[in-house]
């Protein structure tokens, strides 16, 4: 059991404890209204990132209004998801500990079950792990697009390492991630399409250098909320991995758009615990519910300046027309939501001004 | 039940799954003791604060060691500590929820509470609080002594604001917070003495103000493990409330000692999942495993150079001696522990190169 949730349902607003991560229903649901949209009359399926969230109530939902199956980068989330009834969980990331990868070979026996690997040493572990057990994973060769991470560079290697998958009793060979993280974040719109374009291309490259060979080549996933129009439109990606789109972000919104945008429908609560300190209003939360690697947390009701932060306060700038007084509520925007959540154990969900779902956040914390 | 621990006791090292917090047990006993020795002899107590742990196991060595109690930052924490057994903790902090207030009255009839304010709004929540209830807090008057974050300026308010806490029925004024937290990271010993010479001035003021009014002030808290040496030798504070020396983390091995150095019992552990992108290896922990308000986590063993990090990823610069292979070790040193800690379930206690502990992080995610 998590600990216990910062509001009872049907409570007002103004009744939830704080912090509180509160998710605003109708522009949640308007957001999975808007992605489902922009797939709608393409072959191209969404497979949401259940890491920006946890929460298999959003990833219930996700399906309904859609998605294929839901991506996770920890064997432990995958767990989460598959034991709440999430039927298609790809893992898009490597894991080399053999007895993760038992625990996934395992899962594999519920669910359709995919990871990703971007060398020999990966595979072979995998062989040692599926010796013997009962188990069936579709693997699909991370390149690297760009991001620089992980991810092997496009070259006949890639064939070597599909035929050793291929090899493996209990893997197939799926397909290509070819994700491009840092793209998301480009601010203009121009050097997104050029970051993407590049993307495209090697992911093309490499698709045919497999299919030279006779690999077929049937998945190639990847993209972000920042960019997913872009691989959409590429006439290549057959999957989109958006997460931030349902949830939204104050580093996603500094953005330059080229398409609809999507809502902050998650918000970080809080409370004013004191302004002895002339000029200045202190918050309840700080490092420990607010990730700061993309910033601080952005006022937005009422609007106000994050002059500091420590590990459990947020200090504002009193607001110069009407100050804040001890007990004030102020809405915040996380700055990034994937470490954010992760700080939380519930999602509030609130409508017309009231608490209407309570929603554990299950893979809080599942880093294993 | 938080998840699955990432150790069974007994195992070696090795075996330890990544990512896991490793409490170097030799070294956290050494830590405990050295306080210990630092304080012989004085008539200064010492309570360790909570917040950087959030561990019932390490809050009963450290009551052994010596400790009067604990403290910590939020009601949700103590309650945590108070129900493991803890008798007498401390919240350091301004709470104004009238709903968190009555549950620390209730704890106050199982243990010794006290908690901060720092102004005339927080008493009349606690008199609303109160009001018809069975408890005893005692409240200590936050003062400012240079943190510029929360606390009253010194000046005769305190004594009416005492005055006022004192005619609350259920309420004892106990003394003054005061603690200097930007002090604790200046990291040159003289800078360091001067901010702590300024805060036990201001507190010997308003302990004169007090006392001139008739108004006993029995407690005087503060101080860290970056300058507890010097609130120590003030002899005006009557607790300390340092906290990383059991742990330590790499932003206080960053400031220039002038005493006898804690050692980092704690690091953190994690395995090269990639090694595809040339001259990097790529960690199994990112920004949900290592809070990087003070840095990313600092590799120690290799040592090596952080170069990249995102939600699930740390990129560290190969080491060019002895390249970095995929399941490879990587020991680090967390940038900042309160908020690492904040991130686990579980601290792995090892010995002699084995898991003879494990300690739930029970106050993990307490944010209430």
């Amino acid at each position: 059991m998590p600990p216990r949730p910062p509001a009872e349902i049907g409570a007002p607003l103004a009744e939830i404890e704080t912090p509180a991560l509160v998710i605003d229903l109708d522009l949640f649901e308007r957001n999975l209204a808007a992605m489902a949209e922009a797939l709608a009359g393409s072959r191209v399926r969404l497979r949401p990132h259940g890491k920006a969230h946890k929460c298999p109530d959003i990833a219930r939902r996700q399906m309904a209004a859609g998605a294929v199956g839901l991506c996770c980068q920890k064997v432990s989330e995958a767990e989460v998801f598959v034991a709440a009834g999430i039927p298609d969980v790809l893992v898009t990331n490597e894991v080399v500990d053999v007895r993760k990868l038992q625990r996934l070979a395992d899962l594999s026996r519920t669910a359709r079950i995919g990871l990703c690997v971007d060398g020999p040493a990966q595979v072979e572990r995998l062989a040692q792990a599926l010796a013997g057990r009962d188990a069936a994973l579709y693997v699909l060769i991370e390149i690297d697009v760009g991001q620089g991470r992980c991810g092997m560079a496009v070259s006949p290697d890639i064939v070597s390492l599909a035929t050793a998958i291929g090899r493996v009793p209990g893997l197939t060979f799926g397909g290509l991630q070819a994700y491009h993280g840092k793209a998301q974040h480009l601010r203009e719109p121009e050097a997104r399409r050029a970051a993407i374009a590049d993307a495209v291309e090697r992911a093309r490259i490499a698709k045919a250098m497999l299919e030279g060979a006779g690999i077929p080549c049937p998945v190639i996933s990847g993209a972000g909320t920042g960019t997913f129009r872009l691989e959409l439109a590429s006439g290549l990606y057959t999957e989109l991995q958006a997460g931030s789109y349902a949830l939204m972000d104050a580093d996603y919104a500094r953005n330059t758009l080229d398409g609809p945008i999507f809502a902050h429908a998650l918000t970080l609560h809080a409370t004013v615990i004191s302004t002895a300190v002339p000029g200045q209003a202190v918050l309840d939360v700080g490092y420990k519910g607010a990730a700061v690697d993309s910033g601080p947390p952005v006022p937005v009701s009422p609007q106000a300046e994050v002059i500091g932060m420590s590990d459990e306060h947020t200090i504002l700038r009193q607001p110069a027309r009407k100050p804040l007084a001890v007990g004030d509520r102020v809405v915040l925007v996380p700055g990034h939501v994937d470490p954010t959540v992760n700080l939380h154990d519930w999602f509030v969900g609130v409508r017309d001004g009231h608490v209407e779902a309570l929603w554990p956040i299950s893979a809080r914390g599942a880093g294993l």
